[in-house]
């Protein structure tokens, strides 16, 4: 419950009644109860100065029970209107509402204006930007939970290396790389699994097919597990065979501008400087226009969470920071290639948490 | 651009000037391009009187081509507001937004408030109902997916009834199924496919787990398949071995219960007159608290539509409509028993889409 009284803490500083985070990723950090209710009501209300509860539907008091959850758990049904459930509820608490948290970049708007009509039209704030400075910073447990996430994803590049050959499929490589990851105990990759080769990988949000990979192919992986809740998120360019010049070229510069972006991580460099540090190096070597999207971005219990490391982007690294480190060049119809290492900035200095060799391996 | 054409003369019908729709589900229903944002913007922006576009990552324009989409594509990148690039586009058209059609049941808060700042605090109104109202009756080219999409959760029901074995953990009998699907080209499951076994089969939201089969087990599969952007969604329940009696009485009064549901779907008929037959059926067995959740849910782009079929849903049937139908009897420590199928309410009568044997299947 320290996550929880970190928030009474931050509700009692801001004079605010209660918060309610819907945002089940918010729900588990608060709580410890992962769920994806679709669309039914899943939440955690917290008060300044009364016990929290956690609201889900009623089959699933068991699991956030089990969870370790150890207030109150109120369950709805599907006859109920989960709303009024949740104000009758929070009016046992016997506190006045009048201003309340709310996560505006997850709670939708009917939801807003049930709050809104049942609490008495109460004034809202947003709690994002409280819950993000919370996550942005891992402590020494989820740093741990991390490591091994990272661990498991260098675990599917290494199955990865060995499974792609002449005439196999993206598709097939990708189910044998899950199989592998499952019989480890993964049950749930952090985003769709990405096997592209050849002009596929020249996309950089190309999707996985059936296309047959061929001598010559730089082969692109991107995927990521969910162990313990946290995310992983790796991306590594096998060459099946020898690459040509200009394969290697691109290689060669993504390679040099996650090294120098790497280099450029210490406490105190902004996310912006960071995107730039490697943007130059592909500038330089004329790529610029083919790397089309941000450097990175943080990685927890969401697998795109703070910080975003973007060139707009003025947010200053911490000890605590766990983010991604992924340029890439795509030359339409060509050549496609990204190196996306994940990286934990600690009072200790930068540890990379993926650990696969970056240096061009040729099966 | 046919669902284009029918949300431009309801805009009209209306007297409301513009919808922007972003729950991903719906920008594929009109839009026939399906994509996960995550945190970007995914939208389509219709007009009552002019030319809609749709807004993306500016990485996915080449999918949106490529999904048949004819209109503007507008993309955005990281570094830029996503919302004021929407709002600069939407005023090229040049039209006056005074009124604005949203998914209150989708958009979050703070589009919501950067809608209000940036369009003068137009008006709003919710365009849930009636997408809802669009995506509920079917028509035959959507049928027709469908069918294939059950057909497909059929054959995973033949892949479980053919893996089953004592020792064997559950994950390994998912991991077989989905690995079959995936050679038949299924790239997404409709949820998370669940495999319980004996007691976990109790819990009508229970994980699927590493608990090893045993002889006298009954087997509980809940699982579904995306194709070509629809869903299905089958449970049945497999019995490893000679069942005891409680095991077999059970079962008789969920197949009892859910051929009475399906008998008494005819146009006309409420979805809480449905669910109220199968639970009658279920009460009178003595079972009534064991049978803790909905009878069913319309399926389609998502696996959770209109209609609900629960008991204060006064929702008619109609010819067009899909939902599944699902009961199920949950003995807490002892015995969990579901048959769900996919039912199409057409003009020439009712079809049930997933045709795998509901009788008790001894393994």
């Amino acid at each position: 419950m320290k996550k929880i009284e970190q928030l009474q803490a931050y509700l009692d500083d801001q004079s605010i009644d209660a918060a309610f985070i819907t945002n089940p990723d918010n729900v588990f950090y608060v709580s410890g109860f992962k769920s994806n209710p679709h669309e039914r009501l899943l939440g955690v209300m917290i008060f300044r100065e009364a016990e929290p509860f956690v609201i889900c539907p009623q089959m699933e008091i068991p699991d956030a029970k089990a969870a370790g959850w150890q207030g109150d758990i109120i369950g709805h049904v599907d006859t109920e209107n989960a709303m009024d459930v949740l104000y009758r509820n929070a009016q046992t608490r016997g506190v006045a509402i009048k201003k309340i948290a709310i996560e505006k970049s997850h709670m939708t708007v009917d939801r807003y204006e049930a709050l809104s009509s049942l609490f008495g039209s109460p004034s809202f704030v947003q709690l994002d930007d409280q819950l993000n400075d919370m996550r942005v910073i891992k402590d020494e447990a989820e740093l741990e939970i991390l490591r091994e996430a990272a661990a498991l994803a260098d675990y599917a590049i290494e199955v990865a290396a060995g499974t792609i050959k002449e005439g196999i499929t993206e598709i097939e490589v990708m189910t044998e790389v899950e199989l592998a990851l499952k019989k480890r105990g993964v049950t749930h990759m952090s985003f769709d699994t990405t096997v592209l080769t050849g002009s596929n990988a020249a996309s950089p949000h190309g999707k996985t097919g059936d296309r047959k990979l061929q001598q010559g192919d730089l082969v692109l992986f991107d995927l990521g597990v969910v162990h313990k809740g946290y995310c992983s998120d790796i991306t590594r360019t096998l060459a099946l065979g020898e690459p040509d010049e200009e394969q290697k070229a691109v290689y060669d510069v993504v390679l040099q501008a996650e090294l120098a972006a790497l280099n450029a991580v210490k406490p105190g460099v902004t996310a912006a400087e960071l995107d730039q540090t490697a943007r130059e190096v592909i500038e330089k070597a004329g790529y610029g226009d083919y790397f089309t999207h941000r450097l990175g971005h943080g990685l927890g219990v969401s697998v795109h969470e703070f910080p975003s490391i973007h060139g707009s982007n003025d947010m200053k690294m911490e000890p605590g920071m766990v983010f991604t480190l992924e340029p890439g060049i795509y030359v339409p119809g060509k050549v496609g290639v990204r190196i996306e290492d994940d990286v934990a900035l600690t009072e200790n200095g930068v540890e990379v948490l993926t650990k696969f060799p970056k240096e061009l391996q040729i099966i």
